[in-house]
């Protein structure tokens, strides 16, 4: 079944101000979130896998395919979708050989280079960016703007979602550059009309 | 081949105060340690990789196993000879079914409830302590002694390691309770005379 990157919500628990992460989730996944990352960055390995176990019950009911940020060793456990590395993660072809051919690997990108080497190695997506700048200290890398974003969807044939800075004042520019799908953290989970949220930006997605 | 648990060492960065690490490693399987557990904590995981990578072909051209401390993805991605999970980590079952049969598989208890609950889900030896207090910040378990060691030791069939505070001068009353060996950090790493700190413990352990 053909994965659907329209609108790819990647977790934070640390927005969500002590806000519940599987109701903020659920909340999303009714406006009209379609995919789903699950991105856990201090937490115990323990923690993060019932964290995963319980998102994926979630997501799946829903149809959403989950995919883990970063930690393989939860993917599989978990039995996820899918997992997404980065380029302080394990290297793409090691990620690729361990998680089988089955599952969704997706695979951060910032420029051309990468997402050749994305595209060669493995990765069924990639998410590019950071289109604006971002308050979620998604990176260390400096924004590269709609034009970069272009260029690297044009460069490759796999799907690019972009991902970095994304609000419903910027979605609609974002969509122009030709990507498959917007990637968002706090345009979703940073206030608390997660629901109302999610449906806007997926509105502006569709027109 | 039956592993050799007499002097196991579990690394820690933090004690090393800039000394490379996979010169400390070098010395001290010198010095006698049979054993060896990479433990990483606030590292990436694509650093994590490459430090596993660089230490697997150091203690395996040696005859020494790796074990990684907590990171399943890790231990898979190099092939480590082992994993070793504790209380905060991935569940142990979850672990062993991951790992396949043929990997050593350690389990960190505390007592004979959790000694029983690793030998019946498949860990291959078990990490007992802490006995004595530590400065490294292993966990934050109260210090159980010398006699629970003993216990727990007694109370399961596999190989049991004591670990927390070990140090040349209580690693003879630490023996005395039957252990099958001696896991240490900073007894070890802890000065810069890592191979002639190895080499005392060891020979204690063979008094």
């Amino acid at each position: 079944m053909p994965v659907d990157y329209s609108l790819y919500l990647v977790t934070d628990r640390g927005i969500l101000k002590g806000r519940s992460l599987f109701a903020a989730v659920e909340e999303a996944i009714r406006g009209g979130v379609s995919l789903l990352q699950l991105r856990e960055k201090n937490v115990c390995s323990r923690d993060f896998y019932h964290i995963a176990l319980e998102l994926k019950e979630l997501a799946n009911s829903c149809n959403v395919p989950l995919i883990i940020n970063d930690r393989l060793d939860i993917a599989l456990a978990v039995d996820a979708d899918g997992l997404h590395v980065g380029q302080e993660d394990l290297p793409l072809e090691v990620a690729r050989k361990l998680l089988g051919p089955d599952k969704i690997l997706g695979y951060s990108v910032s420029n051309t280079a990468e997402a050749a080497y994305g595209e060669k190695n493995g990765a069924d997506y990639l998410g590019a960016g950071p289109v604006y700048p971002t308050g979620s200290k998604l990176d260390t890398v400096d924004p590269i703007g709609v034009e970069v974003i272009k260029t690297i969807k044009e460069s490759v044939s796999i799907p690019v979602v972009a991902i970095g800075g994304i609000s419903r004042s910027n979605a609609a520019e974002v969509k122009k550059s030709g990507v498959d799908g917007l990637s968002v953290i706090s345009a979703i989970l940073g206030s608390p009309q997660v629901e109302e949220n999610a449906r806007c930006l997926k509105n502006i997605w569709r027109a």
